[in-house]
C-alpha cells in the first residue's frame, strides 16, 4: 500500500505570488480579486457537477456566475483534469480556520457552519485548525468539522487515520499551507497560477525558500486560463 | 508621431516572483539558478542570430549551450515572436550598473566593459546608472555606454533624446525596473514567467502594489517553455 500523502490541491495563486486578495471579509473569502484566481476552476465539469444551483446561495460561492452551477456537461480539457485530481483518492481534509469562516477569536456561538451551506462539498472528516475548542459538526452529506486546537501535527495525525489509507488534502489558506510547507509535511503542491495581478495580500512564498525545504517543480501544464504548477518534495 | 515609451520586454521572472536568484556573482550574472529563467529565449532565432560562437566567450553567456549559438534558423514561434519584439522600435537603453557589471564602488579602473565582449548587443545607446562617474565608451557595432549619476529620471530624459523618436529599452536589474515602477514611469512591462523555483533572491514584486501605481495585465501567453505576460498603465 503507497503511503498516504498530504497534497495541496488546485491553489490558485496570481502571477506575483499572492493565494488571497487584500481585505478579506464575510463577502469577499479570498480578499478583494481573489476570485479571479479560481475562474479557471468553475468553468470545470468537476465544479459544476459538484454544485447545483443552491450552492449559490452560500456566501463562499456568492461571486460565481449563476450559470456554472448544476451543469452536467461543464468544462472538460487540462483545467478539468486538474480539478478531479483533487478529489481523487482524498479521505479527509486539514483547513485553516479562516477557511473555514470568517469569526475570530472564541466561538461566540455555534451559528457558523462553515462557507458552503448545508450540505458541504467534503463528504469526509474535515479537520479545522483553531485555538478555540468547539464540538464536531456533522453536516448532511457525510461532512463532520472537527476542531483541533493541538497545532498542525496533530491535525495531519488525525486526519490521516480518518482517512482510511487514502490521502489527506490541505485547503488552506494561506498561512496554513505555508506552516505546513516550513513543517516539510507537504508532500504534493499543486499550484494553479493565473492571469491576475494582486499587488498585495497573503504571499505563498515570502521568505519560504521552497528549494532549501527540498521542494522542486516537477510538471508544468499551461492550459487557456491558467498555468499549473506541481511541486513535490525529492 | 507616437509618444515614446519606456519599455521593459523580455524580462524572466520564476514561478515564485524573482528576477535573479540569490548570490549573484561575476560567474552568475543572474544569480544561482538564474539562468533557467531565459532558456526560452537562448533557443529563440533571435537570440541565435544575435551572437555568434565567440559570444559564448563573453562572461555573461559562458553558461548557455554552445549549439544555441550563430543559428540563421533557430525557434520561430511565441517565444521568437516576443524575443523579436524586444528589439523593435528601440533607440536606447537604461540599465542598472549591476546589469553593466559586477564592480561596486568607484571604477578603480576602466578595464571592464561590460559582460559581453568588444561587439555588445545593443548598438545604439545604453545608458547605466551609476553613484560613480566615468567617461562615455564606445565599443564596436554602435555601442556606446554612457554612464548617468543623476538619477532615474535624468537618465530617462537621456535615453529619450538619444533615442531619437523610438522608445527606450528598460534592461534591468531588478532594483533598477523597480525603481522606475514605483515612480510610474515605465509604460509597458512584459514578463517570462519561467518554471523555475528560486526560493530568494531579488523579488519584483515585492510590496510594490503594482495595481495601485496604475498597472494592469493586459496579454498572457503561454508557451511551451514560459508564460509571456504583458502589463501596462491603464
Amino acid at each position: 500500500m503507497a503511503a498516504q500523502k498530504l497534497r495541496v490541491l488546485s491553489f490558485g495563486i496570481s502571477v506575483d505570488g499572492y493565494s488571497a486578495g487584500p481585505n478579506q471579509s464575510l463577502n469577499h473569502p479570498l480578499g478583494v480579486g481573489g476570485t479571479g484566481l479560481m475562474e479557471w476552476f468553475f468553468s470545470t465539469r468537476t465544479f459544476q457537477r459538484m454544485h447545483n444551483p443552491e450552492s449559490r446561495e452560500t456566501v463562499g460561492l456568492a461571486n460565481v456566475p449563476e450559470h456554472l452551477f448544476g451543469q452536467e456537461n461543464g468544462g472538460a480539457g487540462i483545467d478539468n483534469d486538474f480539478a478531479a485530481r483533487g478529489f481523487e483518492n482524498v479521505g479527509a481534509w486539514i483547513i485553516g480556520r479562516n477557511m473555514f469562516g470568517p469569526v475570530r477569536g472564541p466561538w461566540a456561538d455555534e451559528e457558523w457552519k462553515g462557507w458552503w451551506g448545508g450540505n458541504p462539498p467534503y463528504h469526509c472528516d474535515v479537520f479545522v485548525l483553531t485555538h478555540h475548542t468547539r464540538a464536531p459538526l456533522t453536516m448532511e452529506g457525510g461532512t463532520t468539522f472537527h476542531f483541533v486546537t493541538d497545532g498542525i501535527e496533530a491535525a495531519w495525525r488525525r486526519a490521516k487515520a480518518a482517512a482510511n489509507g487514502k490521502d489527506v488534502r490541505l485547503g488552506g489558506g494561506v498561512a496554513t499551507v505555508r506552516a505546513y510547507l516550513q513543517a516539510g509535511l507537504v508532500d504534493e503542491l499543486h499550484l494553479a497560477q493565473s492571469p491576475v495581478l494582486l499587488g498585495s495580500g497573503e504571499s505563498l512564498f515570502s521568505g519560504l525558500g521552497l528549494p532549501s525545504l527540498g521542494y522542486r517543480l516537477v510538471e508544468r501544464v499551461p492550459s487557456a486560463k491558467t498555468t499549473h504548477l506541481v511541486l513535490a518534495r525529492s
